[in-house]
């Protein structure tokens, strides 16, 4: 169901004539908007509307904002991260420049709010008041997590918080938009929300755990690049919190060396710390505290198991296991 | 009228709190807001309502959500323009840096949208489809003027075309809002924006005259500023299509030297090429038609003489007239 749903994303964005005049704008929303992607928050929108309407229909054109929103995001996060490829291609701000990707992305934004007013009037006001509010929560996410980059104080709360904001709080967004268009009860639509914030944690927790235990065949990134930017993430504020002296006095000396030379080194001496201080266990067990929690959310929903399930396996597959 | 309605604007402003955590993200636009100007777009939404209702107080939220946007492209267009200086302070990614300026921005972009939304729920489809569409066109007027940039030909039309989106809609969508609230018929709240548009085109023409021919004590801008950039406003467009071999010769020479050292020169040449075609009459008959335009818009309107000559009014201010 879900590659069928995802399908239907792709259909749907086709559809659109992305490219107007003048070009200099459009043509970079048509580009980033084609490079493709798991689609993974508009495909939840459209599952949540199907589980509780058996018709996903009614909510392609919020899917769609949610995509397109969550593309214009990508779009200035790059910028700001200085970024030079996504998806195997080069980011907007590189193939034209940094003003392009910023006033298209801007667009983007613009044209978000244009899809979502799609949506029949009665549900406009609530969907609307959800997405802003989501929406400028990403961005506090977004500013919280520049903010970290130059903090060594962050504790696991802080850092937790800033996930929830910039990666969990659209993954359950989404769900909730597409349960409240397909006619869910405000009740059922925030236990979607509840387990899509989880489902966003356990996610982001697992993505920080691959960085540095993951396989690089598998992963598809190089091992270590939180490790080589000094990223505050739950591996290492976990090890700062619980290294002894020296093992912190390590640390914070391998996160003063930023030079390209030293980061082979630098990898490896601070996983081995990790290791020493069983951080991958303590992160795993943070993904399975998470997940379950996010599972358990579905108890309270009023739907058939066989459809709670399709959610479960969602989720199963989403962390990559098979369930 | 314009003062009282001015000094509510500014209350609103004020009454909000801006600043919230994360202040990186909140102390920029607090900032911004707080910078002052004439606040012309919020006044004319709510001028707009209390002629048509006799109250301004349902249009506040909308007016706001037009000036958070405005101030939203001043910050976006600041860092696309490298503009040190905005109402003689520095501008947001000089005072901070480029990645806080577009954050911030986006974040302003958001809360406009959640201020619109405050308006009651019968006309919160309308306002936000006009608001929208109104958003997009400001981008593509913005994407417009910076192709117009690099190019040699542009025309008269295209360049109307491009401040008719970058500057007048956004007056006009002020105006229809706040009329649209204040329960005005759809044909009348059209006419207000024909009145909008045409004030816009006049007077950005205006800025353009002044620009090259004003008084630089008045103006408060060095004069030939455009014309140092390159800039293809009305006057350099319509003296490229006027002037004879020679002249159009000089001026591209002119145009090739970008040297700061010869600036002083450049201007006193185009000047003098812009006199002797006479471009500035030919830019205050168009400045005069459209101003003409614009007020014989409010023929058309449902409304006592008294308060059309308060519209009639505000235009004559806004073009630094007194009727």
């Amino acid at each position: 169901m879900i590659k069928e749903l995802q399908q239907q994303v792709e259909q749907k964005i086709a559809s659109i004539q992305w490219i107007q005049e003048p070009k200099g704008l459009y043509d970079p929303i048509d580009y980033v908007l084609s490079l493709g992607g798991k689609r993974i928050r508009p495909v939840l929108t459209l599952l949540a509307c199907k589980l509780f309407s058996g018709d996903e229909k009614p909510a392609l054109s919020a899917a769609l904002a949610i995509e397109v929103f969550h593309n214009f995001t990508l779009l200035h996060d790059d910028v700001m991260d200085r970024a030079d490829t996504r998806r195997g291609k080069p980011t907007v701000h590189k193939k034209w420049n940094d003003n392009t990707a910023i006033l298209s992305g801007d667009a983007m934004l613009i044209k978000a709010y244009q899809l979502l007013q799609k949506v029949s009037s009665d549900k406009l006001p609530q969907l609307l008041q959800l997405f802003s509010q989501t929406a400028i929560e990403v961005c506090e996410g977004q500013q919280y997590d520049v903010d970290f980059e130059n903090s060594l104080d962050v504790t696991l709360a802080q850092y937790v918080e800033m996930i929830r904001l910039k990666t969990a709080v659209l993954l359950a967004a989404a769900l909730k938009m597409g349960a409240l268009i397909g006619g869910a009860t405000e009740q059922d639509a925030d236990a979607l929300y509840s387990y899509g914030i989880n489902l966003g944690l356990a996610f982001q927790l697992r993505d920080d755990y691959l960085d540095s235990f993951g396989d690089a065949a598998v992963f598809g990134k190089k091992i270590g690049g939180d490790i080589c930017c000094n990223k505050k993430t739950f591996l290492m504020i976990t090890a700062l919190q619980l290294a002894g002296e020296e093992d912190k006095k390590d640390l914070l000396r391998w996160m003063r060396c930023n030079d390209v030379s030293c980061f082979e080194q630098k990898v490896e001496a601070v996983l081995s710390i990790y290791k020493k201080l069983q951080i991958d266990t303590r992160c795993e067990e943070a993904i399975h505290n998470y997940f379950t929690k996010s599972v358990e959310s579905l108890n309270n929903i009023q739907l058939s198991e066989n459809k709670k399930d399709i959610l479960v396996k969602f989720a199963n597959d989403l962390m990559g296991r098979n369930s």
